[in-house]
């Protein structure tokens, strides 16, 4: 992304901008779980890894599909905030060699990425909607809740682990 | 940071990481803010921010109040995550000179933000209760209700956004 280009007037560059950035951010992430499946062992929380990810594959589709609706080519953009965010979650990771410890780091790590995605679809779809692409909007919205279920899920395994301990 | 140190190996480590890693980017909110606020137009976007200003302030009070209950002084860690989201904010807005689209743009970012910490402060309370430590769970939980209500105060503002446009 060029710097101080002002490259975006309008709120519709600014929706493509934020598209393209989601984009990549998805893309990222499609490299990112399987590595992520790789370090965890609590089976819940790997076969969350492993569904997220197909669920991701189908993100990068529908996405693809809203750039197709703009009649344009699918395009990424660079993303600092997804960068930091799995830089972090590598970084956590690979200071941690107890295996539930890390399953723990994992999960959480797992729920700054969802949440990312959380904010940016949030704000895509309501600018789709100013925009008057309701079609676009509903397309998002599908990407949009399996984020929120995958942040659920997520939510639902640490709680497990708070339930066992407890016990 | 150190990498691969692999310093963490417990939970307790794992919680304190953490509660540093957002005593850190709750400072970096704190520097951000006020330049988000200088760049929005819309009186009540700006009136969110100086809010938010107030707020946050207070959550690193909250923080330190529970680096307290664990007999230890208030530290941060790096936290790229949080440095590549305000990264990603400071160049977007660097992009756009239309105030409106600007508007949009920083309240867009002010979400990422949001959800960063809704997802850390989510996280940070299930380990405290999973270590026992419920004094510490109820001050974060002030700070996790306080960071929620930004998030929807934002989404009211796009909203009004939508429905101007829509009049």
């Amino acid at each position: 992304m060029a710097v101080i280009s002002q490259d975006i007037q309008t709120l519709d560059e600014l929706f493509l901008h934020t598209l393209q950035d989601v984009y990549y951010a998805e893309n990222q992430i499609l490299k990112a779980l399987p590595k992520m499946s790789a370090k965890a062992s609590d089976p819940d929380l790997k076969a969350a890894f492993d569904s997220h990810l197909h669920e991701t594959d189908g993100h990068v589709r529908r996405l693809e599909q809203v750039f197709g609706m703009l009649g344009l080519a699918p395009r990424g953009v660079d993303c600092p905030a997804m960068d930091g965010i799995i830089r972090e979650a590598d970084e956590i990771a690979a200071e941690i060699s107890d295996k539930s410890v890390l399953d723990g780091a994992l999960a959480a790590s797992a729920q700054t990425v969802e949440h990312y995605e959380i904010a940016r679809y949030g704000t895509l779809i309501a600018w789709a909607r100013e925009l008057g692409r309701e079609d676009a909007a509903a397309v998002l919205q599908q990407n949009l809740d399996e984020e929120y279920a995958a942040d659920r899920k997520l939510t639902q395994i640490a709680e497990a682990r708070v339930n066992r301990r407890a016990r």
